[in-house]
Order: C-alpha cells, then structure tokens, then sequence
C-alpha cells in the first residue's frame, strides 16, 4: 500500500489482474493490522517453491485478491438484480479478506506437529472476533457471513463453497506463480455466469463449460502441483522435524528457537497471562514462515542425529524419495525398507519412523454431497452441475481419488 | 528440479518464459549444491514487496532465467557465424549461472551495516574459487570470463555489461513479478539482434527501437520500483536495525541472533578454525533472509528502545515517511526535523542518527563512458547507442540523475 | 517476412509464440510463394468473427505456428535420442508448412456448395505435387511423410495424428484470438513431454494431465467456439447463398461474380486450357475471402429474393436462430416451422429449404479407436491414453458426441 | 455479440481485456447497426499484416476496446468526485464508440486517391448525425462532444487529444495483434491516474513514468508499425493502383470493379437520387476491405501493363524497395533510378510515376503546442508533461521527426 493516506483511491499492483483497489477506509485500516500484515511472511504454498521455485506468492495477495473478485462478483450480482446492501458488501468482502488470517507457517503441517487441536478455519474466527473488538463491531457481519448464520446464504456460498472467490483466486494465483498452464481458468468469464436464484449462488447455463474447466483445472492443480510427490516429501520432512524438535524439547532438550517458535513448542509464552488462555493468539499472530526455517537451519547443528540429519536435507534439498500408487503398499516391502534404514543409518525402531512414513493423500475435484453447485438453465429449473454437465455425471471425477506415498531416504535401494 | 536422476532432459517450470532446461549433468550438480540452493532463499528485491507484493521471487529463479538467456544468445550468435567452443559455451553458462552467487540477504543493506568489505562481486568470486576447488578446474574458463580475461571479451560482456544477460532477465522478471508493465521490454527481439563485431557484443542497427526501449524501460524501473521512496524508507530501516545490533553487541550487550547471523554480528563463528580466514565463506554461506528477519522480530522486544521501536516499525510496515527532491535539503529544516524528533521520542543526537537519515540515489539510465553498447550499421560501421539513437543522443538520459532523499519518522511532522 | 534477402536470420513476429524463425532458404522461397501468400487471405475460423470479433487470423500465421511447434518437437525428440536426419527433419518441416495450403476461403463452406468432389487435404496434396515440380524434386520426403508412406511413422504423426502439431497450435492460436480462456493448453510442456518408442510417436507418462487437459480444452473449444452454434448459423447462411447462387448460375441467370469464383461458379475457366484439367488449381489457388464476402455483398441488390434477402441478412449480422438439442427435432416442429417461414416470407417448399435447415454436428474429444495417443510407463510399457488416464477411460468424453441444429429467420416464432 | 435478446448483459470476448460489457439497449442497437457492423470488414491496419502477419484486427474491436477503457475512466473520475451526468455518460460512450466510423477500407490511402475532399473525421460525423436522425435525436449530446462543443471540455478530451481512449486503445490493441512488446502500455494505471482539474482532463503527478512510457510507446510503435518502410511500400503500391484506375475510368477505360467501390471509381451510384446528394454516405457505407481487394486481384489480367503489373506485384507480395533517410533524397539519384526504371519496364515518364515515389512520413511524439497533456502536481498546481518530465523536455522528443522515403522496383539496382 504505497502512501497511505496521500491518495484517496488506493491501489496495489497485481500481476494476476493488474490493479486491485481497497474500496474504503476501514479495509485500509485492517490491510494495515498487524495481524493482516503478518500474511506477508506466509508463503501461500509452503515448501512448493522446492518444485516450482517461483512459487513464493503469499497468503496476503491472495487474500487481496480475493477480495478483488468479491468486489467483481457483487457487480454482476446486482446487475442481474439481486439485493445487496452497503452492509452486506461490507460483510462479505471482510468476510472473504480475512477468510485465511488464522493460516499460520506451513499451516498444514503445523496442524499435524505443534498445533494439533485448532484448524485454520478455527483460527480464523478466533481473529475475526478479537478483530471485531478492536474494530466496535464493524465485523459482525463478516462473522454471520463466515459463519453461514446469515440469511443470504448465496453470501457465505461467495465466502465458502465449491465455487467460492478463495478457490477461483487461488487456482488462478497458484497457476500463474508455479507456471502451470493446465491451472489456468477464465476467470472473467466463471464471475460474469453467477447469479443468485433462491438465497442460493448458481451459474448460467451458458458458463457450463467453464465450470467444468474450473473443475478439471482443479483436478490437474491438485495432482501436478498441492499433491505433487517431491512436495508432499518436503512437506513430510518438516512434519518430522517438527514432531522430534517437540519430542526432544518434552523430554527437556534444550533447542534453540526464536521465541515465537518457543511458545509452541514448549510453552514459554512470551505474551504473558490470561490473553494466552486458552490459545495464545498473540503469539501465534507473530509466528511466520521466517521462525521456522530459521530454527530449522539452527538445528542443522543440533547433537540428536535425527534432528540434525532431517534438518540438513531439508534445508540442502535432498528430499526424501516418495513412491505413490493406487494401492495400499505391501507390508513385507514397507518392512523391508525400514529395516535397510535402521541398517543404513543405524536408527532404532521409532527413530526410524521419522525417516520412512505412510501416508495417504485424497483429491476430490467435484462433490456433488456437500454444496454443490448448482446450475440455473434458461427454463429457470435448477440442476446439479454434475447431472446438467454432459462430462462430469461421471463417478471419476466427482468421486474422490485417494493415492498412497511412502517417503524414504534417497539413500536406501531396495528396488 | 524435480526427480534428479530419473529423466535426462530436466525442465523447470518458470512463469517468465515456460520452461527452462538444465543442459547438462555438471550445470544440474552446481545448482543442486548447497551454495546455489541457498539462493532459494534470498528474495531478489528485498524489501520490494512491502510496495509491490508480489515481488517476492528470488535471486535463485534469476539466476536460472539469465542462463536461459545465455543459451538462446548463445544459438543466435552462432547462428550469424560466430564461433565458440563447447568449452566457451559452458564457460560462460557457468559464468551467468553463478554471477550473483556472492549475494547475502538484503545484500545492499548489509553492505552498508555488517559486511562492509566486500562487495557481492568479491563474494561471488570467492564462492566460483571454491566451487572450482571442488568441482576440480571445472569453472576455471568460468572465472577468466567472469574477471574478464578472456580473450573473446564479448563472452565478458554477456555476462556483465550494459546489455548483460544479467539485466535483461532481471528487468523482464522484476517487471513480470511487482506487475510494473513499463519494465516489459521484448526479450526476444533484443537477443535476436546480438552479433559480434571483433571480439565484441554488438547491436544491428534494426534493433535500435529495442534497445531504446531496453534503457527507457531500465529507467522507468529505476524510478518506479528500485528507487521507490517507500522501499528505501524500509530499506534503511533495516540498515538502522543492524547497526543499532551491531552498537549494542559491540558494547557486550547480549542479543539474540540465529548462530549464521551472530557469526557476522559478534564474530563469533559457527565454523571453525582456519577455514574462517579471512573471510568465513561457509558461515557466510547459510546466511539468509529468515535469519534477519526472525532476528529483527524477536529484536521488538529488546530492552534498547531505539532497537525494539525501529524493529516493531519495520515488522508491522509503519514506514519512516520519506522525501524525495532534487535539491539537497535545506539544514534548517533538517535541524527542524532532528530536534523534533529527539523531542517527540526522548532519545539523544546520537540515537536521533538512527530515525533520521539523509542520503543520495543515483541512476544512469545508460553510460556512455564505461563499456558502452554499440550499433553495427548496415554498412558495418560501429556506433555508440548515443550516437546512432535519435533520442538517446540527450545529456538527460544518459547522464545520471541523483536525488536527495530524507527519512524520518511518520509522526513528526514539521510542514 | 520483412527484407527478404537483407539478413539471414529471418523471423516474424508472432503474438503467440514471440518470434518465428524461418530456418532456411528453401523454406523462405515456399513461403513466398503465391500459392503460400494467399493464405494470408484466408482467415482460419471463417465467420467465427460474428461471434468473437477477434478472431480475424489467417491460416498463414497458422501454417507458420505449426511449423515452429515441429522444429521445437524435433529438437526435444532428438536430445532423447530419436535419430532424425536432415532430409528428414526438411521433410517433416515442409509437410506441417503445407498441410493446410489446399484450404479455399470458407472451406468447409465450400465444399458443401461449390467444390463438393475434394477435401482440403487433396488439394492441399494437388498443390505439394505442383510445387514439387517446380521446386524439382525437394519436397518429395515432405510428400511421402504426409501420404504417411514414409517408414519413420512417428514423422506422418507430428503432421497429421490426434496429437499433431496442427492441433497443438490451433487450439493454442484460436484460444488466443477468440479470448477463450478455457482453450489454453500447455504448449511447451507437451512438447517436451513427446517421445518416440519403436517408430511411434508417444508420450511420457508424466505429461498425461498436461494430455488430459489438452483433450478437455479441445473438447471445450469445440462446443465454445468451432460448433457455436451462432457461428453455425452463419455458416450455414453461407452455404445457403452459395447453393443458391449455383442454382440461379446453372438456370442461365447472370450474377456478379469475382472472375476467380465465376470459374467455380459456371465453370467459366480464367486460366486456359490443359491447366484446368480436370482440376483448375490455378484459379483455385486466386480464390480468397475477399472474392467471397464482395460478391455476397453484390448480390444483397441481386433481384432474386431468396439470394438477396439471405445475402442482406449475413452481411448485416442478421442470422437465423439456432437451435441445439440432444435429440433429433420433432417432425411437426420441423413442419411448423416451415410452414410459417413459407407464409412469412411468401416462398414456395424449395425456396424454404435455404431459410429452414436441419443439420447434424458432431465432437469426438478423443477417438480410442483411429491413431490413438499412446502414453509410454517408466517401466516402458506402452498404454492408450484412453487407459492411462484416470479420466479418460470415460465413454463419455471418448465418444462421439453429436448434436442436432435447427436454423431458421429469427422472424419466425413458434414456442 | 452472442445471442442477443437473451440475456440482459452482453458480453464480448476479447483478447485483450478478457471481456467488453455493452452497457445498455441503445448502445446494443448501435452496435447492431449496419454501419457499426461494416468496422468488422475494416482492418485496424490496413496493409500491415504483410509486415505482421497477425496485424488483422478490425475497426470494430478498437471501437469497442475504446468505449471499454472509456467506462473505466468515467468510474475512475467518479471516484475521484467529478460529476458525470447519465446523459454526459452515455454522450461520451456514443462519442467514443463512433469515433472512427468513418473509416474507409484502407482509409489514408483512399485519402490520397478516390476520396480526397472529405477526412475519416469528417465522415464520422456524417454517419453520427445520419444515426442521430435515425435514432431520434439520441446522439446529441455525444456529436457535441465530438465536435467540442460542449462546456465540460474534459469530455471531449476523453475521445480526442493527446491522452484520448482512441490512442491508448489502439496502442495496446496494435501492440498485442502485432506482437511487438515495446508497444505494451499500462493501460490499468494510466487511467487510474488521471483526473480533472476545472474542466480540464490532467494526470496526477504520480503517473508521469507511465505517461513517458505511454509516449515513448507510441513513438516506437510509429516507427516499428505505422511507418514501417515496408508497410509503406505496400500503402504506396495501392495508391498507385487506385490511381491508375481511376486514371483509366476517366479515359473511358472498362474496368471490373464491385459496385460499391465503381461508385466511387465512375460515380455510378448504387443508391440513387438525393439520398447522394452530396456525398453518397449510402454506398460508402457499403465500402470494405474486399471490395477493394477482390478488385486489385482480378485486375491482375487487365490489359494496362501499368495497372496489371503493380496489382500482381502487391498481391504476391512483391513490394517496392522503400529507402528511408533523415535528408531530402539527392535529384541525380532520383533521376538515375527513374531513368533505370522506365528502361528496364518499358515505361514513359507519366507511367514511371506510378513505380518511382519519393515521399515524406513524419511523426510527432508529443506536440506540446496543441492539446497538452497535462499534470497535476501535489499541490495543485499544473504542469506541461514536456515539463514536468525530466526526459520529455526535451526537444528531439516532443519535436516533429520526419524521414524521406524512396519507393522503387526492387528489380531496380543502381547502388
């Protein structure tokens, strides 16, 4: 945001869509928040950059632009004649700016090592709410909104659904960053097809295709690029380094980390008292991608091998091979891959654990359960995209695809 | 670089031309090896993106781009009859590949707090001396090119020059990545028109509008992004923040610091002995981004006020205002600034130094002095591009233009 | 080509790919000739630009696209391994520079009018037979790969095959100029991703979404753009006049014609002789778009009712309604329908068949059953695409799907 | 314009802003309207496609692509709390949509043969005041802001000035089809910069660098399109046939021609009576692109060698030799290559006037003497851009530059 407060229209530069513009004071005044600014320092796709390295985007553009389809879609909305209020627009574009603030550093693999009980989603809300006292109230809506207790579903549907503003922007965001053209989707032309019939957010007849494009944009994003297997390795690498930092650190090691790391790792707080209880969402809202990769770089040099090792190849990128099939793995293959490790590297059983990892990954590109989307034809009857598309009443695609990866040390050979 | 070993042709994806190809096995273990991975981890703009957002690529996709280039100049030259060697054409791909090597994080910056001795050329040399040790003589032809003692000297000037590969991958990417359209110049066309007159890099005549564009688009670049009044408010900022560390750590103050930054702060090594000496390359050699920044994060909460106030500064964007003008300012109103600020904030002249800062920038658009770029006319006559351009022939352009520059905190405010 | 003769390295631009680079003399004088040039003045998607104005390219920027795709496929399938010799690699370049030359203005349009005894491809074949007499002998390779007679089938499959280099470049081309977004496919990385196996053309299995995703934006351009059903109409508007034209021309009636479209119309020959027989290339190879669209706009005055008001209608974008369904059209529909188009415009059943047309269209994504794509495993097995792929081994997109179309004046209304 | 009637907001695809929205009835109907739709017949660029192969876009999208940008600055101006009535909105929407309907196929080249009294201006408010009357009295507003003389000057300065939408569309729009990347602008940034100060349209200070590229843009694109030598070797060779033909109608020559351009030719008028009483706008509007070209193709064969040569020559693509220099063109050497000329084709002097051309082409960056553009500075205050531009003060740049051009034969050779 350059010169704030000199010029009344603000804008920032985009590469994806050129300009965005804040619409208003108060959306300036919570892009400045510290809480908002923190999403600078958090990469939007992790460690993805190991395979696609222009892939260093963050959560804060995408946020931003997010919101700039909001703004869009609100337009053709109320073109097409659907109500919408001033307090309503306000809502739903706070609503979708804040919809991923309580995404901290590599938030996935954070939620399965040090911060266990809390999804992003929840802690999302958690900032929203402690935004709202700061801000008088001016969020309530954005909350009823995001909480889909407001009774214009369609608006909560713009926040959080199948065809949401999160999901359009970051299949294009993600595309453009990684240079993966099969991502890319008309996102002009999905946002021009919206309507509302009902309180229900549907499509045109007429943007059918697109929408199938967007699902099997979908599809491909998640299998070249958020399920890509070195990515998955890298991810799983620092899942366990993270899950032996805290062992060690449970059984009274002492490890070097910056404080905010500290606070989750071994419950030092550094805000102190009853604003920590139950979460310390100050804390939290200091930690970034910055705190981990530097205690992982520090803990190259750490005595436990098992730390130190992980940590290095990490940190020098030799990832951990990862084999992925439809099946289950054969348990005499898996066996004997642990034991070539615990050969090889001179591990015992549970130290092993770290090095060679199961895991099972699930992409689901259209689900006609949950919200579906719904398409509005010229007879205004209403059908489900997956009844109405000639392509996708296909159990393929709208059923999940589960995969199964094992993650091993390049070094062991057993093939 | 996905799946090392298992295909030949190894492509990375890149968003500014496609894919780029690795050409051979030794390029691909050069930039597998720690010292080049590290540049994942530099951002190529630093601070840029507190402007542009989206300016977060690093100097390691930079470093691939301006080889990408190198082999298409390369194929072009030799397609117009110029001969180099298989062992030149790998000379002077290693040569681009490793020209920014050398750089730190936010490596301006810290050649103005904590490194003040060498330059990133000087470390870049240092890094392909060392790299050439261990990969046995293989970049010996890499370094004459890049010393320029070479006797082909246009293979030097490939490499650095006023038509470098350097500049030209880094205008078309710092351009793709802030969205700054100005920068756009059309890559393809300007190597298309490369030839070699002698033993010199030179432009034919029909190429001229290009590289008018090149240097207006180098200048606009300058002003709009490189030069921006805002980065450079948060850039000495952090100069501010490193030295005010290196004050307090001289004066035996306690800091926290990642191991790799203390190593330069309190020259207290991570490696050890002689290996350090003069310069310790390898300490230097894991120093990056994360570690400033986690440092400057935890630094918020230092005891030192002038430390912790310019650190929470820095951390949640609350930016010195900066003034920009041709003039050198006025020492009245200097003094005006000065005093209020030693006023408002209660600190010393001394401490005063650390929030307001006057300092020069400088840009030549291009130079007619130093290695100048030159036409090749029809008639094989060689021109300077001041000469043969109708409008690049003005002192404004090529001669450089330098503005004042004066920093100071947002809350004080004198006119 | 600008300056021929002036400078070796030829290139044109292109806004698709950047630059095209003619490779060498012999390609440069085919382009320049006649027969080649009068592609610039036939545009590639006919009267598309009724519905996206911009889609007003030539199939001479096409032929020259087609021909950078094959070089660049060369060059991958050659650092694999794939030999391919000189000859060869002349062959291959002249047959996809070619492959099209035989198209009329409107094609498909005329060859349901007034050449109904030839394909495209016959006459592109009349026209490679011609030029290699007079360019003694050097394109007999290119003639034996695109007859498909050439031993190294993986040569005929670049030209003509479901994943040939036409495809590849006319989706990426029509995409680009329609501004259908959905069409884009991933150029480089299917290129890349080609390999030869035996003398097959196939493709390496980590390419197959790039595949899928090229075989879905085939699909989607197909019903978005090639099978609109508003370009249909005017297409059919089209055929209308043409026929009808033919029918008044054949009557003895006198119309206005281009010279070069009078001799397909009567038969009335502008060049003499044995040339002409039996197929009169020669003046084929004069007729355009222009020769069409002006003789159309001439006939808006013609005094036959039926060829002026159709001529009026499609120069002044007044087309038919179309109508599109699954099943085939009710016959008292149908009956209706013409019977209130014979009151309205007070015709007789033979003059309503040019203003009420009943027409099938038909889409085949992906044929398992022709020349398959076939998709080579690591562990070197050969699969079709249609088992490979996870989606693809669909009925559904694999099969044919047809559509039924109704045209009649939007005058009329029946529901 | 995709099935109109149907829905309430129509669409456009287009390549270059992804969608143009047709804001309301009238302006659909306008669009709609036969001598709107003619613009679809009209290249952008008349001959330049044989220089850029891809340059055939068409009137019709740039008027299109003008009103698009014209919304945006309305809605920029809003923002900023200009007053803009309804009425005013639509008056400048007509104004720019209309801009150019005037143009004739090839219009400057007309200019200079068959229609030498009137300009495309004043052929456009021809047509403006015909579709005035048309549409009862509809068009008002936007003819008085066409011809200025309406109080908000501003408005007129949105469709023509320096700074106008025509000029910013056509540059991106001529940039894009071409595929020369220097003539790429920041559209989205200029028009967020500009503003009005009194009645006056300016731009605020902090958009100057794009002004500069905007100029500079558009002196480039000059140089390398518009008044590429050999896109004026084609121009010329037009003019020569135009006038050749003209010449010979006058002396009673027979000559093919289709009706709409004989109108022109003989003055046998298509329309009859009054309605061309005194400038036929009827038949003109019935002029394009094919007309002229289905003309110069079949007169290829007529029996003046003159008229026949240069036809076959333009139409194959055999062009003029164009010499471009700063200096007058020395007499001796004029003489000499007229003299060359008449020996080697057979001609007498008159006849060789249609071979050998001396011409001069000029162009003007930026007048600072007429419309300005001007900048508003922080503190209100204006300034000429030539002064508030440290680069564009300069007189080489906002000065005139004009070149001397020679046509001839290429076969031709005195040097």
């Amino acid at each position: 945001v350059d010169n704030p407060g000199r010029n009344k229209r603000k804008n920032i530069n985009d590469p994806v869509y050129g300009f965005i513009t804040i619409p208003d004071e108060l959306t300036f005044d919570l892009i400045e928040h510290q809480y908002f600014q923190r999403l600078r320092r958090i990469k939007q796709l992790g460690l993805t950059n190991y395979v696609y390295p222009s892939a260093t985007h963050t959560r804060f553009q995408h946020a931003l632009g997010s919101m700039h389809l909001m703004k869009q879609s609100l337009q053709v909305l109320r073109s097409k004649g659907t109500e919408i209020t001033k307090e309503e627009e306000s809502g739903v574009l706070f609503a979708i700016l804040l919809h991923d603030i309580g995404h901290g550093p590599f938030s996935h693999t954070m939620e399965q090592s040090l911060i266990p009980d809390l999804t992003h989603e929840d802690l999302s809300l958690l900032f929203m709410e402690e935004l709202n006292r700061q801000f008088s109230g001016a969020l309530s809506t954005a909350i009823r909104i995001f909480r889909n207790e407001y009774p214009k579903r369609f608006l909560h549907q713009l926040v959080s659904s199948q065809l949401d503003m999160d999901r359009i922007d970051y299949l294009s965001r993600d595309s453009f960053f990684t240079g993966v053209a099969e991502g890319v989707i008309n996102t002009d032309r999905i946002i021009n097809m919206l309507a509302v019939a009902g309180d229900e957010l549907v499509v045109e007849a007429k943007g059918i295709y697109s929408i199938e494009k967007f699902i099997m944009a979908r599809r491909l994003m998640y299998w070249q690029v958020y399920l890509h297997k070195t990515v998955l390795a890298a991810d799983r690498m620092l899942i366990s380094i993270l899950r032996r930092a805290k062992f060690l650190s449970d059984a009274g090691e002492k490890l070097f980390a910056t404080p905010w790391l500290a606070s989750f790792l071994t419950g030092e707080r550094v805000t102190e008292g009853s604003l920590c209880d139950p979460f310390c969402l100050h804390d939290f809202s200091r930690l970034d991608d910055d705190d981990i990769f530097s205690s992982v770089k520090t803990w190259m040099n750490h005595k436990d091998p098992v730390l130190s090792v992980v940590c290095m190849n990490l940190v020098d990128r030799h990832l951990f091979r990862a084999e992925m099939q439809n099946e289950p793995f054969d348990e005499d293959y898996l066996a004997a891959i642990r034991r070539e490790t615990e050969n090889r590297l001179g591990l015992d059983a549970a130290e092993t654990g770290y090095f060679v990892i199961v895991d099972k990954v699930t992409n689901n590109a259209y689900s006609p359960k949950s919200d579906r989307i719904r398409i509005l034809l010229k007879n205004n009857r209403l059908l489900d995209l997956s009844e109405a598309s000639e392509q996708l009443n296909i159990s393929v695609l709208s059923g999940p695809v589960s995969k199964h990866v094992l993650f091993y040390p390049k070094i062991i050979n057993t093939r």
